[in-house]
C-alpha cells in the first residue's frame, strides 16, 4: 500500500512510463555489471531532471524508503544495485543526459549525470579539447557514476583521477534540497570544498545530478612505445627516468607482466604486434607539443640509451597511430582475456610508488608459498602505484574451487598492502564488495568520522544503504 | 582560576618556557600581518609533536576554551590570530617543523605543519626534486597554514593549488583525538576523502600538523617573456593559443595592469627591464624539457608570429636567468609598491576564464562611475581566473578617507563578481575578513552543509571561532 502510492507518486513526478516496476523491465538495473550481486527494488524512477530527481528523493525521504542511485551500472565492486531485501528504490539517472554547456576559453564543459563518458569525449573533441577521463567501461558508464566512485584509468599519471577533473557540482541531498555548487572555477576558497565529499562517496551521501568538468587542450604529439623489462624495480626506475625527461607530457606508464600478455596472445584473435618475450613489459605514452616524428625522435633517444646501458631488454617505438593501437590492445585486452579464461580472484590496489617492488616480489612469494598451483596476473597504471592483481590456478578448469580461497588469498595481499603504507582500493571504490575490508583497515577514529558525516547529511540512512559503510 | 590551571596543564605539556602568557611574548601572535586585527588570548602554547597537540586540545576541549591554531601568521584575511575577547588560547604549530620523510621515487614529501614554505622547497631541490608551491610570504608562511587556507600562487596554472598538492593529512581533531591521512598513494578510493574537509577549513575543524605532499621532477629548461598587450580580452586568447602549443609546460601567465606596473617603476629602486608602454601586460613562463634555448626558441617562433598578426604590441623574452628574474621582479614587487603608496581596498577574486574581460570592463566601468577620482590597480594571475583587484584614489594623501568607501566598493565588485558566477575569495580565504560577505553571496543551503559539517566535527565551537562561518 505504501509502495503503491509512493509508485503513484512517482508517475506523477516523471510519467508513467519511466516508473519501471515489472521484474523484465527492472531486471538489467538489479543486477551488476559482474553478475556478482542480484538484489530486488519496489521499482525504477527514471527522472530526467534535477527538479524530478529532488522530488523523488523528497517522496523517498518522507516515506523513509531507501534509495540507490545508479548511473550505467558498471560498478566492480556492487555500488550501484539494490540489495536483495526488496525495499530500496533505484534512482537511475541514464535520462538526465543533457550537456548543458561547454566553454572553450574557460576549459570546462557541464555535463548531466546521465551522460555516458564516451559521449562527452566526443563533445569535448569537436570543440578542439580533451575530456581526459578514459576507462574501459567509458562506452556505457555515465559520469555521475564516475564522479561517485571517482573514476581512474590510463591518463591519471598526467591529469589526475575523476577528483581531479571536477571544478563544480550540483547535488540533490538526502533531504531532497538541491545544492547549486556548479562553479567553473579554477580557484575558489570560500568555505569549505564540499564537492568532494560527493566524489567517491558512490551515492552515499547524496545524488550528483550535473557537474562542472575540466578540460585540457588537445595534444598535438604522441609517441608510444612497449619496452621489455627485467622486474618492476626497472619500471620504477624508468618511470622516474621519463617524469625527469618528459616531465607532465608522460601521459601513461602501464606495467605489464608476461603471464597477462600471454593471456591476451592466447584468447584475443588478431594479429598481435612482435614484442620480445620477457617477464615484465612497459606501455608509456608521451603527449607533447610540436609534431609526432620529432617527439618519436626525443623517446627514441632516450631508447637507445636505456638499451644501450642494459635497462631495457627491447623496445617497439610505434611509426604510426595504427601501431600504437595494436600496442595498447595488448594492455587493454587483459581483462577480456582474463574473462574467456575464467574466473579469478581480483584486487585493486595501490601502493607508494616506491614501494611497488618490494610488494609484488613478497606477495608473490606468499601466495606461491600458500597455494603451489597459484597463477598471478599482474598489470596496472604504475604511474600511480595502482595494480591490478588477479590469482587463479595455472588450470583453467579448476578456477572455481580455487575462488573457495578467497578469504585467505585477499588477507595475504591486503595484509602486505596496509603494512606497506597501500591501499584496498586504489580506484574501484567500496561498494558492497570491500565494506568488511574496509573496517579491517581503516583506523576507528577515521571509520567514526565518516560514519558522523553520513548520519549528519543522512540521518534517515536512506542514501545507498549497504555500501561504503 | 580556571585560565591559571589551564596554563599549568599546558607547561605540564610542552614545558613553562614554551607557554607565552606576557604581553610582549604574545604581541607577534595577536596581531595579523597586515595590522588589521589586534586580538587577545589565555596565553600561547607551542607544542613540538602531534602528541602534544593532541593533549593541549583535549585540555581545551575539557575547559570549554576556543583555540587559535597559528602557522607563520601571513593570513590576508585575519583567519590566524584571536578575537579581541581574549578567552582564547593560541596553539602556535612552529615547533613541530620537522621534515619527517622524502621519498623521491614516490615524489612525495612527509612534512610537519610548521615547516617554513621555503625551507621544504630548498629541501625537496637538494633531493633533486620540485615542491611547485610558491607564493610571495614563502619565507615566513609554513605548510599546515598554506593548507588551511589552500595557498595558491604563481604556479597554480600547471601544478594546481595547494590542495591538489597534499596526498595525505594528519590533523588533531577537536576531540583531542588524532587522525592518520598521512597516506601517500596517488589513487585511494577507500571511503570518503577527509583530508579535503581540512583542507581550506582556516583551522576551524581541526589541526592540521602534518602532510604529504606531491613533489615533481625539477623542470629541465625555462624560457620566460612579457608581452605588451591591448586588453584583457587578448590575454585570454592568447592564453588558449600558449596551452595549445605547450600545453601543461605553460607554468605561468601572469596579468599586469599599466596602473599597477606604474606603482613598481615609481617605487621600487633599480634599473627597471625596458618593456614598451602598453595598456596591459602578460608575464609568461614555460618550463619543459630540453635545454633553455631551444624552448626559447620555440616561444620565440610563437612569440613572431603574435606580433606578426598584430596581437601583442611588443614582447620581450629572457635570454638568460638574471633577465627572467628582473622581468618577474616587475610582476612581484605590484605589492609591495601598492603598500608604499598607501593604503587600497583589496579584491581576490576569481571567474570563468571566459568572462573575466567582460569583468574587467563592466567594474571599471561601475566604479569610475561611482568615484570618479578612482585609481584601480588589476593584476593577477590569468591561468587561473584570479585577478587581484585593488582600488584608491589616484591622489595618494586622500586615500584613508577613500576606504570609508569599502562596503560600496565591495558591493560594486563581489555583485558583479556573482552575478558572473565567480567567486570573492580566490586564494586568500574568508577568516575574518570575508565572514559577512560570504554569508551574502553563499546559498542558505551551502551555508547549512557548512554549519552542519562544522557541529558534527566541532560539537563545542571551539576551533578558530569566528573564522569562515
Amino acid at each position: 500500500m505504501k509502495n503503491a502510492n509512493l509508485i503513484r507518486m512517482f508517475a506523477d513526478i516523471v510519467g508513467t512510463e519511466q516508473v519501471l516496476t515489472s521484474a523484465a523491465a527492472m531486471s538489467a538495473h538489479l543486477t551488476d555489471w559482474r553478475g556478482r550481486y542480484r538484489g530486488a527494488a519496489i521499482c525504477v524512477v527514471r527522472p530526467r531532471t534535477t527538479a524530478a530527481v529532488a522530488a523523488v528523493v523528497r517522496a523517498c525521504a518522507q516515506a523513509g524508503v531507501p534509495m540507490v542511485p545508479q548511473g550505467g551500472n558498471t560498478s566492480l565492486c556492487g555500488a550501484a544495485t539494490p540489495d536483495a531485501g526488496g525495499r530500496a528504490v533505484v534512482v537511475s539517472l541514464s535520462r538526465m543526459n543533457r550537456l548543458r554547456a561547454i566553454d572553450p576559453a574557460n576549459n570546462t564543459m557541464t555535463a548531466e549525470a546521465g551522460c555516458v563518458l564516451q559521449t562527452l569525449q566526443e563533445a569535448a573533441a569537436e570543440a578542439g579539447r580533451l575530456l581526459p577521463l578514459s576507462l574501459a567501461a567509458e562506452g556505457s558508464c555515465q559520469i555521475g557514476g564516475n564522479l561517485s566512485t571517482n573514476a581512474g584509468g590510463v591518463q591519471v599519471l598526467r591529469y589526475g583521477n575523476a577528483r581531479e577533473l571536477t571544478l563544480g557540482l550540483e547535488v540533490v541531498l538526502p533531504s531532497g534540497e538541491i545544492w547549486d555548487g556548479l562553479r567553473g572555477l579554477r580557484k575558489d576558497n570560500t568555505g569549505y570544498d564540499l564537492k568532494h565529499l560527493f566524489i567517491g562517496a558512490e551515492g552515499t551521501l547524496g545524488i550528483i545530478t550535473a557537474a562542472v568538468l575540466k578540460l585540457f587542450p588537445l595534444p598535438l604529439a604522441v609517441a608510444t612505445a612497449w619496452l621489455a623489462i627485467e622486474s618492476p624495480a626497472v619500471a620504477v626506475r624508468l618511470l622516474g627516468e621519463l617524469q625527469a625527461r618528459f616531465g607532465p607530457a608522460l601521459t601513461a606508464c602501464e606495467l605489464v607482466s608476461d603471464v597477462a600478455l600471454g593471456l591476451v596472445r592466447r584468447h584475443i584473435p588478431g594479429a598481435h604486434p612482435a614484442v620480445s618475450a620477457s617477464p615484465w613489459h612497459l606501455l608509456i605514452e608521451i603527449c607533447g607539443g610540436g609534431n609526432d616524428g620529432a617527439l618519436r625522435d626525443e623517446l627514441g633517444l632516450l631508447l637507445a640509451e636505456s638499451l644501450d646501458c642494459g635497462s631495457i631488454k627491447d623496445a617497439v617505438l610505434a611509426h604510426s597511430g595504427e601501431q600504437a593501437k595494436r600496442l595498447w590492445a595488448l594492455r587493454e585486452n587483459i581483462g577480456e582475456a582474463q574473462k574467456i579464461e575464467g574466473l579469478s580472484i581480483k584486487h585493486d590496489v595501490s601502493l607508494p610508488i616506491s614501494r611497488l617492488p618490494e610488494f609484488v616480489e613478497r606477495a608473490d612469494r606468499a601466495l606461491a608459498t600458500a597455494f603451489p598451483e597459484i597463477r598471478i596476473v599482474t598489470f596496472g597504471h604504475l604511474g600511480d602505484g595502482n595494480l591490478h592483481y588477479n590469482q587463479s590456478t595455472s588450470a583453467a578448469g579448476e578456477n572455481a574451487a580455487f575462488l573457495a580461497a578467497q578469504p585467505k588469498v585477499n588477507r595475504i595481499v591486503h595484509d602486505l598492502v596496509h603494512e606497506l603504507s597501500g591501499s584496498i582500493s586504489a580506484e574501484h571504490g567500496i561498494g558492497q564488495l570491500k565494506r568488511e575490508e574496509l573496517l579491517r583497515y581503516k583506523s576507528p577514529v577515521e571509520i567514526e568520522m565518516m560514519r558522523a558525516i553520513k548520519r549528519v547529511l543522512d540521518p534517515q540512512g536512506l542514501m545507498n544503504p549497504g555500501k561504503v559503510l
